[in-house]
């Protein structure tokens, strides 16, 4: 039986995306081979890839003057990547931390640069977004980083920064495909794919052609942006199952409307888990109101002591992977767009039940 | 219908793992969910990695004092992040040029120290492996690289270096786990997984422990091999799929009675083909005898214009991806451990037939 898993990454997958992978396993549309053992300049592979990008290109109206890479790495690869790839002859970069995913950008670019905090809520204990108002942005930055949602602290952007002359350069593996957003406002946007776009390996990298030509000498061709969008991203073999995945996401995306009909979805969602926490004192919700993520609900018992007898109650019932952070303690609902309703109908009921037998 | 694919990788996998991640990928031994969905720190899948790593050492006899790390980006990203991780305050690092692997690695070294070539057989337009005592060793190098089968030029090496106390670093992509070898003999092994260890997306990295102190302050963290050895993989999101489906393969290859029996099969399988090249004229096999490839047979028809003939008969019979990398033109016949037996008969006995026809 399957279960409702509420893991922040890598995290629950549509169950069709699952049962295609597996129908296709041994014989992919009757080549006789499966996927994994597919050159990936064969035909048959690039015919796949080709269909992906321009799947996602669809799903988040990517511009055309926009390259879109299939890499590996992940994020915490990207934390390095992104300052080899875009200092240039620049030295300073800025940062906006608001939270442990922000550090983790902040101390690799350090690195490679000087890196200049130019916004912190450190002081909120990553429980919200700074203004933008209160951004102390350099005009000689190389560009200026965000993580646009934060799985530990459960907050998220709502809205899109404007830095001028300055790309714009975001972190959007835990959001990515959720919402709908401007592309054009951003000169980077990066993407583990393990919670919305597939499995663990590979990384999506969405970057204006312009900014293709900042690379440091140091930058090692695989993780190269100009020399990967010149190659259609085969400097290295690509992680092709990884990408034949998210492709079987994308399909299943579009089926549902696309971005903007899935967005609808996880704004649904979210609010029947928010809307609950405001009600209730057993529990409580750190995050600001209006810098709430969709799609990490973190909150915690107000006694902690029920903590494992929470979480054991929920796994009997068919819901995993609920607890939280271990920076943060508590619990977290990672409810991604392959999170049904009905999984979070299930969690409120638990909660309440729980609530009804503890409180 | 299961085609015999004789692509160089990523490569032809056995049937049997690929029918047991079909069956096994909406539930993972009764976990309600799949491998891909499974948060790479819960119990579940750090004991599948585990399992990987422990059956990978039993395999390889891998001493207690190296370290294997699950990375990514393929040899090629390697070829950045070996000198990156090894140099430390050493300026020059060897390297032997026997092909298109070995030169893309040089090429990649030249970023970062001055690249000695030590020994090269380009002089045979790369049909053969340099003798030890022709190699010019350097020993003030932080490392002598090698690539230890050239997949381009079908030529393999049957022995192992002896390098003394500079540390011996070999690419082993695309023969690792086809033959024994002595790991102690190496500083350093690594290779990508499409060939003979799963899917593309996954890098194998065997490291002795003692090397682990001399990274460059550029490296990146997700590809630093000390913080990665530190964390068991887990700096970032490990390519978890693709770790899973290295560990169905590895309890394929135990249960065929380890790298010692498939070597033998190995053996078998390129005699045949080798042994029927010997007696014809009809093709050729440019690969000096001595310096054969096992995994790559490389080999061309004397008459070219009858290439795709062959191609599209060879195709008619059900084996796929026999074209010779556009580098050097021809047929290669890559037979990896998954090739079984039968494949390389059919393909034998189809060569003979065609060379009936046309010769």
């Amino acid at each position: 039986m399957r279960v409702f898993n509420f893991s922040a990454g890598p995290a629950a997958l549509p169950e069709s995306v699952l049962a295609q992978a597996a129908a296709e396993m041994l014989d992919w549309h009757g080549t006789g081979m499966s996927v994994m053992e597919m050159s990936h300049r064969g035909k048959e592979f690039m015919g796949i890839q080709a269909k992906v990008e321009a799947d996602l290109r669809t799903l988040l109206a990517i511009p055309e003057d926009y390259s879109v890479l299939f890499l590996q790495g992940g994020a915490i690869a990207e934390n390095a990547l992104v300052p080899m790839n875009m200092l240039g002859r620049r030295t300073i970069a800025d940062y906006v931390n608001t939270g442990e995913w922000s550090k983790k950008s902040i101390r690799e670019a350090r690195k490679y640069c000087t890196v200049k905090i130019v916004a912190s809520s450190e002081d909120t204990n990553f429980t919200s977004i700074p203004a933008l108002g209160t951004w102390q942005l350099d005009r000689n930055a190389a560009y200026v980083h965000i993580c646009t949602n934060e799985t530990i602290g459960g907050i998220e952007y709502q809205w899109t920064p404007e830095t001028g002359e300055v790309p714009l350069v975001a972190d959007m593996s835990s959001h990515i495909l959720s919402r709908v957003i401007d592309v054009a406002k951003y000169g980077v946007i990066y993407a583990g794919a393990q919670k919305n776009a597939g499995t663990a390996g590979l990384t999506l990298v969405i970057v204006r052609n312009d900014l293709l030509d900042r690379a440091l000498p140091i930058t090692p061709s695989a993780f190269h942006w100009q020399e990967q969008a010149a190659a259609d991203s085969m400097v290295n073999t690509p992680p092709t199952y990884a990408i034949y995945i998210a492709g079987l996401v994308f399909e299943w995306l579009l089926a549902q409307g696309g971005v903007a009909a899935i967005e609808k979805k996880n704004i649904a969602k979210a609010a029947l888990l928010y809307d609950y926490l405001d009600t209730t004192q057993f529990y409580r919700a750190p995050a600001r109101k209006m810098d709430r993520s969709r799609m990490n609900v973190r909150f915690h018992l107000q006694d902690e002591s029920l903590d494992s007898a929470f979480l054991r109650g929920a796994k009997e019932a068919g819901m995993d992977q609920l607890k939280g952070h271990r920076a943060v303690g508590g619990m977290r609902a990672s409810i991604y767009n392959a999170m049904p309703f009905e999984g979070v109908r299930t969690l409120v009921a638990y909660m309440k039940q729980f609530e009804q037998q503890y409180g």
